[in-house]
């Protein structure tokens, strides 16, 4: 099966917003062997998107759209599919009584243009949509299947996982594509290359090694593209083979995140945390309490860009922020400590350091962290020299605290 | 002038890298007056290649490709580009000179490799890649451009800047375009659209109005096409009519982000902020710290999700917790309250709701928030109802958070 994305709206080109939506749908369509052979952004123009339509439908066996379907009047992508498919509009009870549930819940009632938002082309399947007003819309015509979906990316998402791939899974006999996935952190793409090159020109043909880097860490994904074809226990071998080879970077096996991992291992232990952060600014406890349940393992933080804040609260001896500043390991092992004493949880994370771009000297340039690890058999500490920018820094902090987390719970 | 964009390259299609080069040459593009009318991607195929070519260079007075120009095998754009204007290659001297001096700088000697890359297409001019060894390419055909660029950012961007926008500039007469954006806080795109649509109506026809949503806000981007013919006065008063519609939701003028603005704002009138977060879980913390130089307006935060650092951190009676909850309006305040006195700071924001999926209830669904902002003035608070999706909950609660403040230092 091959499939092509098409997106729609002015804003992608004029690059007000890049498209992060065709690289994660490509993903999903991959891990779910359809290979997708183009992709297409055109804007809020009916014959150019009646041009990408028609031509995609032509070439590929599966169209995904995604954009246009907001409620106002540069939002065309219904309208412009009921002339490609040559039908007109009806309303759909069960997305109206959705509309109405979604307003309804918000103390708001449905407007005549969310109203609107319910009329669907007759030849299409609605998909209900979760998060949001605008349903997509499954279309199948001649052996092609179109699917219109909105451009909002989790409401994008949403659909995908929930109706649109267990849709093709179950109708149609996709090659059967097994991946594995292990996350890394601490270690940049082209180094792993290096470690892993030469195992990677061995794997037989049917085996692909995918990195896929994100701020601070890498997944290394391995996909068996004829998995009906191997043993199981060749493909767990391989795997084994890579463990071996990233070992002393390996974070986890498998899709979930960091945070999620961390989580998972703080609840199976009965395990609580909480942290002292000053240059991460409420990023590692963003990330902790991005997960659901996490209220069960973590108690709390406190974030101190100021100093008074890590004497306050923290109970950090002014004098050594004065002798050795508040960008050193006494000073994050002195948070970590006091963080952990004032909230009694099992681990505390605690980081101080120059994220940039101002702040930086010669002996502790912009890029230079001190992370400390408090637990139950003391605290350790680690010294990180990033790089320049802001927002990586912070990023990398934040995997890199997780590493030593995981390391110290593992052990 | 109307322009297109082709990417090429077999990672942009498994979704293993995003796609930020066609973003960033769509803006510098659309500054100069060239409307981008379509982006493509294609793999590393010949046959997908000149299709998307041929296509590309009938609609459009200019083509624009990146990627592919690589020294190995799967990098197969020149050969294609040689097939489509059916020419042959010839060793281009000046460009061999470069790369003798590129690997000179760097003590390694020319391999028959790199040596290859000075070959280039006879009918192109040949643009020198200052920063990468693959030189550019510019063709002309019957009216129509094409410029094949190196898919590495920073070869392409040089030689966008250097090269290609001069080169646009000097030869074509094109059109003045200027984008107005304002960002919107506490209103669904559905609603402003309502606001809106009367007046975008009478919009004249070289103007357009997009709504760009993303989680809290909707930015509007109000452009003219052709901003020679008219006068500024009239872009301004139209910019002016759509702030007065608007008004009460009306959070900036410009391209920054919220947590810019209000930066900008505390940094200007030398005021100080302090957080206690509960259900945002240090997200509000991490978003002005993500602002370089916030040191100077963000003093810290504390994040209470265990209700014992509500008490202990920020002062917050425990009788109230347990006589009105934890989320209420109370909680809120006094949340406010306790850490603007601990800080000393002269604005303090809370937050303490129910983020979900779990913890809601009949009278407190998920999604129920109360906000509070402390300042010189007293305490307001806020009840919030959003949605089931928790990352959502977290951003909405940011967003009518930074909006609360922004209000109050306005006012």
């Amino acid at each position: 099966m091959q499939a092509e994305i098409i997106t729609i709206g002015d804003e992608l080109l004029i690059g007000q917003v890049v498209d992060t939506n065709s690289a994660w749908m490509a993903q999903r369509l991959n891990e779910a062997g359809v290979k997708v052979i183009r992709k297409s952004t055109v804007g809020d123009h009916p014959e150019h998107m009646l041009d990408a339509i028609s031509k995609g439908m032509e070439r590929s066996d599966l169209v995904l759209l995604t954009g246009g379907l907001g409620p106002t009047k540069d939002d065309r992508t219904r309208d412009v599919l009921c002339r490609f498919f040559d039908c007109g509009l009806v309303t759909n009870q069960a997305v109206l009584d959705g509309l109405e549930r979604y307003f309804g819940a918000r103390g708001r009632a449905v407007s005549d243009t969310n109203r609107d938002q319910a009329r669907v082309p007759e030849k299409c399947t609605a998909i209900f949509n979760h998060h949001g007003t605008a349903p997509g819309m499954w279309f199948e015509d001649g052996g092609h299947i179109l699917v219109s979906m909105p451009g909002v990316p989790y409401e994008m998402k949403a659909m995908m996982d929930g109706f649109v791939i267990p849709q093709l899974r179950e109708r149609f006999a996709l090659p059967h594509v097994v991946h594995y996935t292990i996350t890394t952190i601490g270690i940049p793409e082209s180094h792993l290359s290096d470690l892993l090159s030469t195992w990677e020109q061995k794997l037989p043909n049917r085996y692909a090694l995918a990195y896929l880097p994100s701020p601070g860490l890498v997944r290394l994904r391995l996909s068996c593209y004829d998995a009906h074809a191997v043993e199981q226990a060749e493909m767990l071998q391989l795997l084994e083979e890579m463990k071996q080879l990233v070992q002393s970077y390996l974070f986890s096996t498998g899709e979930q995140l960091p945070e999620q991992i961390i989580g998972e291992m703080l609840r199976i232990r009965q395990h609580t945390i909480s942290l002292a952060e000053s240059c991460t600014g409420g990023f590692i406890s963003h990330l902790i309490t991005s997960v659901p349940g996490s209220s069960i393992w973590y108690m709390g933080s406190s974030i101190s860009y100021a100093n008074e804040v890590k004497t306050t609260f923290l109970g950090v001896d002014s004098s050594v922020i004065e002798s050795k500043g508040a960008v050193s390991e006494e000073v994050a092992k002195a948070m970590a400590e006091g963080i952990r004493a004032k909230l009694s949880t099992t681990w505390s994370l605690a980081t101080t350091g120059i994220a940039g771009p101002g702040g930086g000297s010669p002996e502790k340039p912009v890029g230079t962290v001190w992370i400390a690890l408090s637990g139950p058999n003391g605290t350790v500490t680690k010294l990180c020299r990033f790089g320049d920018n802001r927002l990586r820094n912070i990023q990398m902090t934040a995997m890199t605290a997780f590493k030593m987390l995981r390391d110290a719970m593992e052990a």
